[in-house]
């Protein structure tokens, strides 16, 4: 892994102003390095549009071992350009534009901001000499606006009839290119042999989707509809060029958000925005910034010029920056010109706890943890201090304006989400609940793209409840949970307690799942912890899609049980969601290479594996059904006789000498 | 942590036999030190039996800061004496009796073997010389069988309308206190304050039990008529006298197994001792010994004599280790001897394979994993290379007739269980569940206690179906199952792609969840994979408890929500499963001292702390109730205008400097 990061002193620069080197510097080591280079096994493949031929979609190819006759595995890739060996990374320079602005500016849709807003000093909290985070150069981003009377969000154009090309971005996407593996499959002999010892490219469809509709291929036009109806989104700002589309839904592929972001006690620039590219590169479809304190205006132009997936923001939280962490100061100018500052800047999507309403506070009181959301404790504390209905929920129609002009989506978020077991499902989160989908459909009406934010800490018998009363109330608007958690007593271990909640409310039709690390409830996530709440949060998303049935999910499955079946040992590795772990754990036991092709491993070594064993009995069973027999049980008396003969004969032995 | 293990030269002994002292030494080295001493912020307590007065039942009891006012949290404890510091632990002498012989023997119940079976060179594969393990003392161990005519197991003693001491043990040990812990509660003025500020030790039942029937509190006669109907078990050999008796069933708290062995490949008797010790302390209800190779006799004497759980085998895998490895050479002679063998040393259950019919195994010809259970896999083995019935489907009735004579319950193997999410729920796999049903009923007939084992690899939308099923052909025996994973894609993470699918099962009722390690499907576990496989069950089976309204579950929940809306760290740390690693995780981003009763953390800061901010909320409308208004919605209007003002007069700011 290394990246095209320029010295911090350029040979062709002569060193004359030290204050600029100094400042090249600190860049510099505030930036860093981010992880870049292919994942083992996995190769960067893209697949071009039809009605928008200029797009390039990426995936993920994992190609198995020759004997195996199988086509390779393809897999959804959210990583960006870091894990293509032909990209140029250069933090400094941020990515390309992914889908040019062209087609709207040609249509007259949108127009560079001729008075975009400046930076200013509160935007930083103050922040100046060394305190002050180095500033991205964004001499190179344009920033464009939506034109009044003319339509700018994907919501708007799925109404018009009109694919964008983001739709048929998201469709190729969405699909894993199996048609193209079908054909592979088809022309190629192997396919026969693969199906004959149980293999299937295409699985029946035996899931349990609870209503969601997932069709057999996502077409470009189904994506639209899906946006139409406020079904799915696509977070994908105007001036967030460098994002690869992707969509939110619950007839798609289940996706996964990272938190990042520091706080007043922790963390830098370099380590955001490492974490960011350390997030996707294992999986993360979108990051949220939950950047506090200062430099964060500064943090933010960093991460989204160098991030690959739709970026999510909670504004408040630097609007409270800027009125000195006092929340009964915070006022609807200082809130309204963050969201302008942010939108420029190109986030995705802004969690906005309109939902946190005045008469809901004291519903909270009784609570074993009262307000565990920030942002929600924020608002009612302002609502309580001020005794007036909450500034989000007054000039919601003013935001969605304002959102929409840049097709910044909401993400509406659960204030009152509750924070323990003993708060889940009660009054509180679901009058709020109720709130989001008056609000949903406000945020409709202007023509903006909506999700919905869900807890939070719920026992199992409870989750579904919250499935179903956001269908109810939200018009199927994406669900976009955290976690939810399944019991308080495991700090340390909270990405596995949510983990199970997770795939469960996923199965049940949430749309995009927010990870939790180890580190919740104790401190800030470190690499590691991102690593482990990624991976994680990928197995429930997973889990999620083969439950629901989705078409493309069982593939991959399948695959690696094959390659596990068969002894294919690299196989197994790359087609892990973590192949250096999965490698890792195999050899600190049976580490010579020798050993990877062994027809076993330690855990029950040669004698006892029951998978030789299994292979032995098909070959007798292969033998058998040459011979013209049938396998059923109602002719095992007639079959086996000769079955066992075969495999005596046929050197049914299964001691390996080692 | 440290123990009480003899040096290998005493100093009374003169070195003149050097064979002895380095067969001494070798003793040592192989068995090193285990780890005891108390956990943190646990307190070891007993409590005395009522029917049976010698009994006393071990907990865990953790105070929480006098400034809470609360009891102390009293939660199950299966570490044994490991973790009470005034026991003598020398692993070589082997823990005390826990429930002495003394009252069958005086029944004339049982009877001291007059010809235990002799250990023979196989018993140890013929391993000798430096390649033998150091055999424990075995002459304090008597053997004991069951005098025929009279009854030994648990279930003719429930069946006889007799409460035993393992019963009444089990009842005491599964209300965890409750009884007392509301009477201190009730006494104390603090309980009202708590119940004020909406804690509750008694909280109302809301969860889903699918049919269980939880009772409040657990009587002893409770316990026998579970164990009468065949509804719960507890495993306790009469030759495990160490054992500390538990039950498994579905109205009984979901317990966790942890699979500990060596291989032919790595281990070590010393590395098994201590995993066993280590297993439990994390929280191992039993523990099963699936060694392979050379000396597991010896290994498993060192075991059984040391382990306050019940220990669980599979004797095949012995069976297999005196033929040579040649599953064809299995013998129903070899394979008696074998249980006579385990059932003497104390083993308390064994899992049997007894399901794998001849018919059954071309039913897995077509799968895409086979046959994944190493037992099973033996057992289709010999079927087909002799075209014969299994000899255990055959010999099931001789086989129950020696369990029956010390106790040793049934574990029904499930050894067609699926090995991929293709396989999930195949004919294969149910018609060998139905068959163990009808195996259940031959055991009930012979007085055996008897639990079903069950998948395995299943995606969540057919966990149900396994629970249903098994619920249905196997009589409300209990279900002991591995997981499931949810998905094959996370090798290096299958403890957590099947906590997902544990916690679920544990929910619709199965009773003891086999755990999984982060090593499955690529090694060996290690003591830390041990760790991690015991905490993420334990998670599993408490969700599961949560979920199904278990009326003990969610006090430990709401112990720690408190702890943690009341900025109780240390308490927060003790309440949580793995206290060292909730505290090292807290004190990576904030180690100081101070931060300890911090009122924020690293995550969101001294500004942005929601839970600080609830505080406030709450005093506000605390301060709001003793002025006598409501607080619900609709006296909002009236009453929140002098809330706001009190909270501003009542110091509402929330900036805490640092």
């Amino acid at each position: 892994m290394n990246v095209h990061v320029p010295p911090a002193d350029q040979p062709h620069e002569p060193q004359v102003d030290l204050a600029l080197s100094e400042a090249k510097k600190r860049v510099a080591d505030a930036t860093g390095a981010v992880p870049t280079g292919p994942r083992p096994g996995r190769r960067k493949v893209y697949e071009p549009g039809v009605i928008h031929p200029d797009i390039r979609v990426p995936f993920a190819e994992i190609a198995v071992h020759p004997s195996a006759d199988e086509p390779p595995v393809t897999v959804y890739d959210p990583s960006g350009p870091y894990t293509d060996p032909d990209a140029q990374i250069d933090i400094h320079k941020g990515l390309a534009e992914v889908i040019a602005p062209d087609w709207r500016l040609s249509r007259g849709d949108i127009a560079p901001e001729t008075s975009p807003r400046e930076v200013k000093p509160e935007d930083n909290g103050h922040a100046s000499g060394k305190h002050l985070a180095p500033a991205f150069d964004t001499s190179r981003h344009r920033v464009y606006r939506g034109v009044p009377g003319r339509p700018v969000t994907q919501l708007e154009y799925a109404r018009a009839g009109i694919i964008t090309p983001e739709m048929e971005y998201v469709a190729i996407r969405e699909n894993l290119r199996r048609a193209e593996a079908r054909d592979l499959w088809g022309a190629s002999e192997g396919a026969q042999a693969a199906s004959a010892r149980g293999a299937s490219v295409s699985p029946e469809r035996d899931g349990e989707s609870f209503g969601a509709e997932l069709p057999e291929f996502v077409t470009p036009d189904f994506v639209r509809q899906e946006i139409a109806r406020g079904r799915a989104i696509i977070p994908a700002n105007i001036n967030h060029r460098e994002v690869e589309p992707m969509a939110i839904g619950r007839n798609f592929l289940v996706k996964i958000n990272a938190n990042i972001g520091n706080s007043a006690v922790l963390s830098s620039v370099a380590d955001e925005v490492d974490k960011l590219v350390w997030a996707t590169r294992w999986g993360a479809d979108t990051v949220m910034d939950l950047s506090t304190g200062r430099n964060i205006h500064n943090i933010r132009d960093w991460i989204v010029r160098n991030s690959p997936v739709p970026i999510g923001t909670v504004p408040i939280y630097q609007a409270l920056e800027k009125v000195g962490g006092v929340a009964e100061d915070l006022t609807w100018e200082v809130f309204r010109d963050t969201l302008i500052e942010q939108a420029e800047q190109g986030v995705d999507y802004f969690t906005i706890h309109a939902g946190v309403r005045l008469p809901f506070v004291p519903l909270t009181a009784s609570r074993v943890t009262g307000i565990v959301s920030r942002g929600g404790s924020i608002m009612a504390k302002w609502c309580l201090a001020h005794h007036r209905e909450s500034f989000l929920y007054e000039h919601f129609a003013e935001i969605c304006e304002i959102m929409r002009a840049y097709d910044v989506s909401f993400s509406l978020g659960d204030g009152l989400r509750p924070g323990s077991i003993a708060d889940a499902n009660d009054e509180a989160q679901f009058a709020e609940l109720r709130t989001l989908g008056e609000l949903t459909r406000v945020a409709w009406d202007h023509g903006c793209q909506v999700m919905i934010e869900g807890p939070g800490h719920v026992p199992m018998q409870k989750i579904k409840a919250n499935m179903d009363e956001q269908l109810k109330h939200c018009g199927e608007a994406p669900f976009y949970t955290l976690g939810p958690l399944t019991t308080d007593i495991a700090p340390g271990y909270d990405h596995i307690t949510s983990a199970i909640g997770a795939a469960m409310i996923g199965w049940f039709g949430t749309a995009m799942l927010c990870y939790v690390t180890p580190k919740e409830h104790l401190g800030l996530p470190d690499r590691q912890d991102v690593k482990d709440g990624v991976i994680t949060y990928k197995i429930a998303a997973h889990a999620a899609d083969l439950a629901k049935g989705h078409p493309a999910a069982r593939a991959w499955d399948d695959a690696l049980s094959r390659a596990r079946f068969e002894f294919r040992w690299e196989d197994q590795f790359n087609l892990s969601l973590d192949p250096e772990t999965a490698r890792e754990y195999h050899d600190e036991t049976l580490p010579k290479e020798a050993h990877k092709t062994a027809h076993f491993c330690s855990m029950c070594g040669p004698k006892f594996c029951s998978m030789k064993i299994s292979q032995d009995i098909r070959e007798a069973a292969r033998g058998q059904n040459d011979a013209g027999a049938s396998l059923g049980p109602v002719d095992a008396e007639a079959g086996m006789r000769e079955m066992a003969e075969r495999f005596r004969a046929g050197g049914g032995e299964i001691e390996i000498k080692v």
